[in-house]
């Protein structure tokens, strides 16, 4: 159990909220790839907060600093660390509510854990901050991915009881792009209105509000993965569950496949441009944990905010009794927002390493 | 990436359907326990196919014997390794389709990633069969936790359209056993008769269908986990995808939550008893990765058996064209209803290594 | 810690001594290699004991049964798992022992690490009896590496105070076989006289005597390991260490190397029929943890067979009170000798793991 | 393989020699344990160069500054991150020998390995700085232990042909403290005035010396490591093999004991005070990987610094000709005198992580 992920190329988060910084490491690169950094830092912007109206109001420039790994913008084969220094702490937001753990958080949890000895200003490690060393992971990520011809993209796919078209069976790059460019990253933009409202509304009344993002990825091969605790579902999800505030995961038609019969569920196998491939994809492009070489697809539900300023009940633990916290500091109304790219350097991240040693491999080099 | 979960207790299976047999070994557990193999047979009975019209005719003892890490019924410090004999294959069941895989089911991936190399009759090393020696593991965790208090246990939550009630808050032993007694292990035994219909309907057109078990653990103290990739949710995520068919897991609320406004979904803590807890439990016992001393509850999502008679497109690989499939052999026409103490078993490995070292272990030597 | 080595390739030992069988399990290896049974057997037979006067008199045929991992001979893709029954126990030799832990012998350690539950009968899975399935294991990864042209041999280097001659900078395969093919597998016929006399005069005299192995690897590329923990010493100590009786590990010229000044010990930087590499190979052909293409060589002290039958102090656990123990049973006089191929088998299974995905690995498939 | 030790407390080791600094990180401590920093200050100091004419005249301060994991000078649980600045390199020595290969030193080999992109500078990581953040956590590995009863101590013994006394049966913490305070850490000053002479002899022909160094670990209690690829032996062993220069391990009588005869080697178990020990320690303290409640001794092989004035024969890799190199530059003539801490940090580490969960663990808390 660590704070990491993966198994020869392994993610490494460190820092938290309210310290210098936040941090990621990533071991067992291959040397001589060249890291297009500017393609990085755009990535990057699409997490970073204070972009709009919808966004906490917290602004991190996000640039990442290389302290090893990189030798003039190449992998030089050894450890890959970037830095992310945190300019923008408010920490008085924040020490009000040490004694009043807010309901829903780690506050409570991390207490106990740790028998108050973390420093959880601003969230500490189990801060949404987190997220921007993973996106610089999975941006680095992404690129070798693409380097191979596989493509990863989201878009957010509910908010509240507003939903997006699903992606279609063969989503390409373009697709992909455009909905990044979005400030509300959805394919169907009449669903990105009624989300724009369902946030605003929630943020205007004190309140927060959950949502669920999809997630797809082109262009891997077939006979990614195994049996058994060998799945690439289980590896994905690993990581996804390591993004705050996920509450669930699903592959292909996930839940709702729990209501269909087989004769529905099932993807027809056939010959298309004379390649084998199925004619649906409810499975996501997984089946007995390998993948099949149709697009993998899954989508993760996120709950909402948990910090909103609407009075709730909570208990002061230094006095053992019945409070109420209303919280004030800067939070996103509906965190799934940002969570579009995070999702997808989650998931480059896992796929890279599942594919490590394989295939297009030396590509990279 | 391995057939194996766990970090200090490691859980591996192994063997495929029509070998001779599959086993499992269990690693890390302490010297000095005395297993109780009559309540053992119990759990292993509850997840053994054939015991009624619901279920697949295929019959097996299901009777692990132990090779090694057991001296005279007690653990002796060393792998514990149990091996369950298959003694009901009916291979010629399976000859006809080596050509023609069957849709959604591992088939065609494993021919892609092996090559052909595998022997995939009766699903090979993917078959729900698999699940046996999972069982035997997680039957012997099941004992070491209500050693230490912590109890686990799970229900069909849905089938088709059909609902059970959820667990309540507080869920007791009692209903567990209570639960787990019944042919169909659900709560309501309304929702129960309304499930085995769908199931009978099903089967009898050629058909199959999905489901969901929702499954809770009581007694875990508060400060299991951790930030991130520490998570509890990733842990038991990874070990519930390892089971055949699954297809998505929620915590909590899970997929509802992200339609909800965070008033609503936050859990207001409170002090019940002297007690800090919570009012609600829409969390499932885990914020930001650790527990909080609430029932760690998750529902798992079963797509449903991918082998069905009615006819069905596939390819033929030898010739590489489109033909038909109608599958016989003998399959469960919902494999939720068998897999209710499966989830129970893969939570509890993954429990048991969580909490490994620390708290009431002591007990268990 | 496990009863395992490896990273991609993970190889695990299980089973003991007295039990039903010994077993081990490979993880990793790529699909469709096709196994030389008649090969591996006959390097079973280097390490089987009661061929010779030399090694104990338990017969063992040492056959090993392939239950998953392969079809037809050929590897699957899957995990495969290979038991070599226990036929020749002969409990009662041990059972006078268990009260009476037998000096520098694992009974003492595992009565106190397991309360007394462990059955160490034969030693348990202390027993050198576990190296027959590393063997088959590292018999495997043999033939793998000759494929890509890696070569991996062994000799007796000394016994007592008699000494072989090393091996030469780059040593052959012809005599790795020509060694192999041996009694007493030693370059120098002279010194394998010389240590056949110290070994019978040792067990004459109903005492035991130590011995060096040395090791070399050819045909390695440069480039394998990395730096601090990632180096490649590290990894083969860490299996060797596994070997029951070994208690020291040296590269190149190890021990002896720290007696020298730098300008000896240094090996010179060449250009040799147009390529790099080191005038000598004091360094074992590892710099830095990373492999230099020269022959990786390494030395390995085994320490006398603790079970001999001249009376030693020990104590009766059950009346903890001083005593003397003699011991009978079957135990070679010089485990060293049969320790010869078990060297080259852990050399093998690391080296095979640690380049793996790199290089020549498609040859594999 | 990592750049990394250990199953639950787990040590990295990053950064490079000319980078910005080489760091540190400890996952898995428990939180509310105090760090005595000045005592680990002084424990730093005893690795870092400068000191005296034996050593290195590079000075680096080697103070740590604690990211992360440290609140007010209290373990949080989190991970410790600490990070010693590099205050004082000087590439200009280095860059003339960027294109010719220093001989036994990782230049070649890292060429090799990372296709040139990797900045060797000063070694990069594989310099001998990459052992200050070793002691950073060996030295509050050290802290920990020793709160639990467990000391550990190391001396120099051996330079060239100059040999300290071996260690008593049962060294105390004095004896320990008494050395290590010493300009030349050697039990015998007779023995250290020789290492002496043999040192500055080295160093003013500009030449390099090799060395030894025995480790003694007091207070484990009988019970910790397992069989095979669990022994202790192997985790120490990969650990010290990750320090820079060394070229083997050996436990209690190590290479010695292989050419005793068994009755001499043997340790006999005694009853002393009331408790089960041995009567001598040839065995180093462990018996079948698992530790007999004895002192765990072990000794590791140090080569001679490879950086030495005299010329030697290596070749220019951008002209792939022969050519001589003297290398100015500071370098100690002999490593091993410096490696005393950094041997008595690795054993700490990896002993810290082989008694995690056990026993005393609690009063760490």
């Amino acid at each position: 159990m660590w704070y990491e992920t993966g198994q020869n190329i392994r993610v490494r988060i460190s820092g938290s909220s309210h310290g210098e910084n936040v941090a990621v490491e990533i071991e067992g690169l291959p040397a001589g790839f060249a890291v297009n950094t500017e393609e990085l830092q755009r990535f990057l912007l699409r997490r970073a907060p204070g972009r709009s109206p919808l966004t906490s109001a917290r602004r991190e420039g996000d640039v990442p600093v290389f302290e090893t790994g990189l030798n003039c913008g190449v992998t030089d084969g050894g450890v890959l660390r970037a830095v992310i220094p945190n300019t923008s702490q408010r920490s008085s937001d924040y020490e009000k509510i040490a004694d009043t753990p807010r309901p829903s958080h780690a506050d409570l949890t991390a207490w106990l854990k740790y028998g108050g000895k973390m420093d959880m200003r601003g969230g500490g490690p189990f801060s949404g901050r987190m997220t921007a060393p993973l996106c610089v992971a999975g941006g680095i990520a992404l690129q070798m991915l693409r380097r191979m011809g596989v493509f990863a993209g989201a878009h957010l796919y509910s908010v509240g009881d507003a939903e997006d078209d699903p992606f279609p069976l063969y989503p390409q790059e373009e697709l992909f792009m455009t909905v990044s460019s979005k400030e509300i990253p959805v394919i169907n933009d009449d669903a990105g209105e009624k989300m724009r409202m369902e946030i605003l509304a929630a943020g205007s009344e004190g309140d927060s509000v959950g949502g669920t993002v999809e997630c797809a990825v082109t262009g891997i091969p077939a006979g990614v993965g195994g049996p058994l605790f060998q799945g690439l579902e289980g590896d994905i999800s690993r990581a996804v569950f390591g993004i705050p505030g996920v509450r669930g995961v699903e592959f292909g038609d996930g839940f709702r496949i729990s209501a269909m019969r087989g004769s529905r569920s099932n993807d027809p196998i056939i010959i298309r441009d004379g390649r084998l491939c199925t004619e649906t994809n409810r499975s996501g492009g997984i089946q007995g944990g390998i993948t099949n070489g149709m697009p993998v697809v899954f989508r993760v539900a996120f709950r909402p905010t948990p910090s909103i300023s609407r009075p709730q009940r909570t208990v002061s633990l230094s006095r053992m009794e019945q409070t109420e916290i209303s919280i004030g500091g800067r939070h996103d109304p509906c965190i799934a927002v940002r969570a579009v790219p995070v999702v997808e350097a989650a998931a480059a991240i896992v796929i890279l390493d599942s594919i490590y040693g394989e295939w297009e491999w030396n590509l990279l080099r």
